[in-house]
């Protein structure tokens, strides 16, 4: 089909997947940059990610009154976000039709910020627009909690959980720790991360060489051992009072089924998980007969911008500046990642990665990041987290609560 | 029995039943005000609460090398705290003892910081040193993040949770409205709260003129009425897009029985409650077919001690002041507390309640702050929440966790 022929050329910029405390400030880093660099692009934003375009529901930045800066300091997405799986490039009609919505638009940079399912989108728009012969750069900015996208060193979004992690379970410990004598023995804190324990080893950051807070860290990566498990509790009660146990969501039998698997499932086939601390909390409760309590923080550790990460921030802000340097240069299919220079000083910079080598693959824990017994993270995995949950950086507060500012945020005709 | 004639004069302090993020702030109050008031005042502690002189473990605080005041900064017991019921004063052997191993170390003041039971313990002790001659000042020191407490017009620990509460209300709120166009649609958050729905109804403070949030706030005091929470949700997602909800733990079904019981109880016969969140969670799911995500707080809430309110922390650390002064006034069997002296702007002073008038009593939500419909908080409440969750003090950070540091402790000979 034929296209406008223009020198205008404007921006697309959406949020795809499970939201982070720090990807408005991704999309921040995207929109002030192309405003630096070219103030005569306009910016249309997806409401609800690529779903906003399909429906022709697109956020016209340029009718914004209020300063978009305050994207910084507002957690999840100011756009909303959406879990859509496009069809197969196969299915030449549908992204004929999503040309010709962008192309309405004079769209020739698109910016998709999210995690593997999103980089499958956002290289299948690219390709669909190659061989259909849409001028696009399409470009995929990197965001997810989970840290699994291949390629990068770490993924904006995570560095926040991590320091949200860590704090809640050493908060958590002193608390069980003083009352252990008489009362609770073990805490269990269930956390996210489906596939990768990358969350659940952040909880190895509470540990110091003067105190362990946090005994017993359950991945997807180490099949449930159940007789070592309950024996460890036993032991941890025996030589510290108490056991603090934090279980990522995905942990698996020794049958490799998932411990705490429900029916539900996501619009990508993704069984909905949740439930793994009180199951966990039942076997010690029948198998031990201590005394328990148990937390699943769910969007709590995802949402909460009140405990960001100041290196997780900063991070975030510069793949969203890179994303556009990417696209104005006419490089497409392609993600910015983040490169680890040194650990100490801890030093990085933004490289490139192609998003064939990204999009729908999982980076899990590397085997030496976990301790030999399965339960614990090594020095060398410590060293690799501990850089990512540095500096603070906290909201503006009123009336006693985090100001969270809202864009106003007007579709376009 | 005779006990020793002496000049000198030592203090017991202690913590009892489940601890804040601000208890240790209380005990520095106590501390330091006597060390103020007569440096001759030896401090012993009881590790766990009472059981520590019981089983003859103090920490004689002479001893303790590290500043006393680091103890503003850090969540749960430093000392240790317990659940454990005194016997009713007719056994009067245990006081007996109990009396004996004060006077070993010439104890003549008793500082029990904790809530009801702990008022209750207070209370015998005073009795029993009266009834069997034993010169004490026995003062209770208020805390509990429940916030039910008779007399005090609230209680510290509570402020710091309500503003953990509100906070993370507000960020999962904004998590879940980036989500629901494509994905859940229901979010569920319980928090502590056994027969006082307070923590629930600080939820109401994550809403503003602007912008509701929450959209149900379940709460020990009303019995829920399945069909008008269905209805509640199903209207919420229609509305919103989307359904907050915040539930107290200790909701009752309509026949008065707690909704989430489990069988296990605590050394006061208190039944151990969690596990709403899923079932209210797998109610919607089977009533709505809405997708869905829930969080237990849990201990996360009760620690938090980096997201404490300021206001709470002025008003443990002056509880602890105010009760040496009741102490070396002579008085025995009272309690600081914390009266109101005006909303607008918050103004407040500390008097002081007889323990007869608190012990073992509870305090639950007045009708006035319940909303008509029963799910929501009305604005005369929010207006006795909102002073209570004012101002921020964040603990120090070491390598992206808070510091929290530990006093070096030793027990007494």
């Amino acid at each position: 089909m034929e296209y406008k022929i223009t020198q205008m050329k404007n921006a697309f910029y959406a949020q795809s997947g499970g939201v982070t405390s720090v990807i408005n400030t991704s999309a921040y880093g995207v929109i002030s940059e192309l405003s630096r660099l070219d103030k005569s692009i306009n910016v249309f934003a997806g409401q609800n990610g690529i779903v906003g375009l399909l429906e022709n529901n697109l956020y016209d930045l340029s009718k914004t009154k209020k300063d978009l800066s305050l994207l910084k300091d507002s957690p999840a997405g100011m756009f909303g976000s959406c879990r859509y799986k496009l069809p197969e490039l196969t299915e030449k009609e549908f992204y004929e039709d999503l040309f010709k919505r962008l192309d309405q638009k004079s769209i020739r940079y698109f910016f998709y910020n999210g995690g593997n399912d999103s980089a499958d989108t956002c290289l299948k728009v690219a390709e669909a627009a190659k061989d259909q012969g849409y001028e696009l750069s399409a470009i995929a900015v990197p965001k997810t909690i989970d840290n699994d996208l291949a390629v990068t060193d770490n993924c904006p979004g995570f560095g926040s959980v991590a320091k949200y992690i860590a704090t809640s379970s050493k908060e958590a410990s002193l608390d069980i720790r003083s009352m252990c004598k008489t009362s609770t023995k073990v805490f269990i804190l269930e956390v996210m991360g489906r596939h990768a324990g990358w969350i659940a080893a952040s909880a190895e950051l509470a540990n110091s060489s003067e105190d362990t807070l946090v005994h017993k860290i359950l991945l997807p990566e180490v099949q449930l051992n159940k007789d070592a498990f309950l024996d460890g509790i036993q032991n941890d009660v025996t030589n510290y009072g108490y056991s603090v146990v934090v279980a990522s969501e995905g942990l698996k039998n020794n049958d490799g089924n998932l411990y705490a698997a429900s029916d539900s499932k996501d619009s990508f086939g993704h069984t909905q998980l949740g439930g793994l601390a009180p199951k966990l909390a039942q076997l010690i409760h029948n198998e031990l007969k201590l005394k328990y309590h148990w937390s699943v923080s769910d969007y709590l550790q995802r949402s909460a911008r009140h405990l960001a990460s100041k290196t997780d921030l900063d991070q975030a802000f510069a793949v969203g500046v890179h994303a556009v340097k990417l696209a104005l240069s006419g490089e497409t299919g392609v993600m910015p990642i983040i490169k680890r220079v040194s650990n100490n000083p801890y030093k990085w910079e933004i490289g490139t990665g192609d998003l064939k080598d990204i999009a729908n693959l999982e980076k899990t824990l590397p085997k030496e990041y976990i301790s030999e017994c399965g339960f614990r993270i090594t020095s060398e995995g410590k060293q690799y987290l501990s850089p990512l949950i540095q500096g603070e950086n906290y909201p503006e507060f009123l009336n006693g609560v985090p100001k969270y500012e809202q864009l106003d945020l007007f579709l376009s005709d």
